[in-house]
This record gives structure tokens, sequence and C-alpha cells, in this order.
């Protein structure tokens, strides 16, 4: 199976005629969904910009959805220039649905939506989030910025929307399996701060699984979103 | 691949430890989804009722998902005492989306939904469906009773909702891609009545693919629903 960046480069070397690199804005694991991914490659094919969408849905696989293609400055870089990027998490709560077992992560405990939303609020701020970031990532600083955190119920589901300037690896999944752990109740709302001014991933919850998160919406230029 | 009804009786025969046959309301062709299939089923298995949901989803595929149960009179007979069923067809419009791909058929020509309503109108009632039955069906009669078709818009998804006393085959997909060809003005909203009395299957409009439809609700009991 290939990764969405291969398939993606594949499509455009048949679109273009030449082998083409894309550059993707926020990294998706495996079973992780996106509704606003943003990438950026350099061709000199010939297709106007304005079919390229058209194009490249036209060819498999069809699970990958171009939405938007506009040419841009040649310095423009997906990943670096990004000011903000926002992910989903979706929660479904209650009896198991077969439409969204790949969509979702289904959660049988009864959740205190309340709680979760105080323990959240604890993240929100420029913070070091060492304990919600993967054992053995490898990254320079693990300081963010977290813009927006919020907690919609909408019927059976929730949905946990996080907005930060970046994001550590398993940022959001970490932070959502310890949500889930306080909701019910294995531990309190309180616990929050104390887990991340601990900086350790072993004070964290369990990492959420990945059909549940969606990389919604990435931004460009003014530096809040 | 197994069908859903065979899948099913798989499962049931673990659960009960013998084999074990299965009736279904209504017919679910391949590609078709069902949200409110009702089935039944003889079992001497000492399985306690308010366990068989648990233990049926317990079981792979999971796909598959059963919501209750319940112990009925011996001669209760899912399929021939449904007293109406309901379906559901899903159109997505605009552009494709990678996560209703198998869930919705995707129509890129702009609908007129009042022309679709006003034709949708003409086929409510007591009617030979003839002109809506697959070609080749071999049925005693074709006479139907739609009590009920209607559409409702959802942002870019169009739900037609048809309850009647019983369906020929692939009626529901026949009469969506009729109401698809008047809403997109390859014909007139007026022509669904003559359509309907021509009793001709050609003279109706192509079949919609099935992964737009859904078995939603089967009732018992109340002549109407």
């Amino acid at each position: 199976v290939p990764t969405i960046q291969e398939a993606v480069e594949r499509k455009l070397e048949r679109i273009t005629g030449a082998p083409t690199v894309v550059i993707g804005a926020g990294r998706t694991d495996a079973g992780v969904h996106a509704t606003g991914q943003v990438i950026n490659f350099r061709t000199e094919g010939t297709i106007p910009t304005e079919r390229v969408c058209t194009a490249l849905n036209s060819l498999p696989p069809y699970s990958i959805v171009a939405r938007d293609a506009r040419e841009v400055d040649p310095a423009f870089h997906a990943r670096f220039d990004a000011t903000s990027r926002s992910y989903r998490y979706v929660i479904l709560r209650g009896e198991p649905s077969p439409f969204l077992r790949r969509y979702a992560w289904r959660v049988t405990d009864p959740l205190d939506v309340a709680a979760m939303r105080e323990a959240a609020a604890q993240l929100i701020g420029r913070h070091d989030f060492a304990a919600f970031c993967a054992a053995g990532a490898e990254v320079q600083s693990t300081v963010r910025e977290i813009y927006r955190l919020s907690i919609v119920e909408r019927r059976r589901l929730l949905w946990i929307d996080v907005t930060a300037d970046g994001f550590l690896h398993s940022m959001v999944r970490i932070i959502v399996g310890t949500l889930v752990e306080i909701a019910s109740g294995t531990r309190s709302a309180e616990a929050m701060t104390a887990i991340r001014e601990s900086r350790d991933r072993r004070a964290a919850g369990a990492t959420a699984p990945p059909h549940g998160l969606y990389l919604t919406r990435v931004t460009y230029g003014a530096k809040r979103p």
C-alpha cells in the first residue's frame, strides 16, 4: 500500500509527464484522514492550473480528492510556511456504527464532557507539550502554542477541535487519549496541568487510535488563525 | 465475498452452535446499505436474547452491526409480515467526497429540486409500478402503494425518502434515476405520470447506482406506517 503522498506523486507524474515531488503541510499517519491538507509541488508540465483538480480526481485511487489548485510563489513551502494547523478528533459514543467504523473512535464508557472541557482549557496557550509527544520523536523544541481546543457534542458524536502553531508527533491523539481518561472518570480534570508540567510522556494517557483523527485546516500568512 | 445474509448466518452458527437460517425483511442488492433491516431466525441455542446483539457484534465482519434483538411469536416472518418498508436514497451534489464515495451517488449536473418534488408527487398512492421494475423480475403483481415520497435538501446532500407497502426489484433506484433525469432537465416533471402509466420499463430513466441506497425502516402490525 503506497502512502497518500506516493499516490499523489504517481497521479502527478501521469498528469505532468515527469516525476514530481509533493510536500505536504501536515503529517497524517496511517489511518488518519484529512479534509484540509495542503500540498505543493513544482512542475514544468503544461496543464492549466484550473484543470489540475479534475485531472487528479480522474485518476485512481479515488479515495484521494483534490479540491483546489493555485499557482503560488516559487518560494512557497506547504510545511515550513504554515502558520497554524487544525485537527478534529471524532469520538462515537454508544452502539457501534458500521458506517463510522473507520471514521471515529468508538468509546463505550459514559463521558463527562464538562470535565473534558475543564481539562482541555488547561492546555490552551504556549506550553511545553513534551508529555503529549510520542516517545522517541526527535524534535528541537517541544514548545507549541494551542490557540483553540474546543469540544462540540453532536448527537452521539464528540468533535474535539484543536488549532495550534504546530503539533508534536501524535500530540492530538495523546491529548484525546488523556481527555477520554478524564471524561470517563479514570483521572480528575484538575490533573491535566500537572500532566502537562511533568513533560513526561508516561504521565499522559494512552494514544487515541488514528482513525478518529482528521487534518482539517492549514493556514498561511497571518500569524494567528 | 459472502452475502450479508450468509455472514449473519455464520455468526449465528458460532453463537448458537448450529446452522441457522436467516430471513430478512428487505432485499439489499450488492452495494446497498441498511440502517433498519429486520431479520428473524429460529434457534434452540441457549444464549439469552439480551446478549444476542453483543455476541453478534463481537464477531467479524464488523461491518454488520446488530442493534436490537427480541423474542417473537414463532409464526413471525420478517418478510411476509412486514406492512411497510422505507428506503432512503442519498445523492451528493458537486465536488467528490472520499468519505461518501461508497455512501452516496454523486451527481454533477445542477438539479432542480422543485421539479423533482413535482414529479415525485405523481407517484404517491396505489399504482401499477411496472415501469419502475427491473426487466426480467418475476412478480405476480406490480401494483404497490407509495405512502410517502419526500425529498430533503441537507447542504450538498439530497435525501429521497420513500415508504411503501412493498417494492418491486430496483424500484427505488429506477424512480431515483428518473427523478434525476427530470431534475437535470432531460425530461419534464409533467412526464412522470405518463411514464408511470406506460407500465414500460423502457419509458423510465436509468437505474441509479446501488451505493446511494439505504433500507431505513421496516414496520409490522398497523397497516399504515
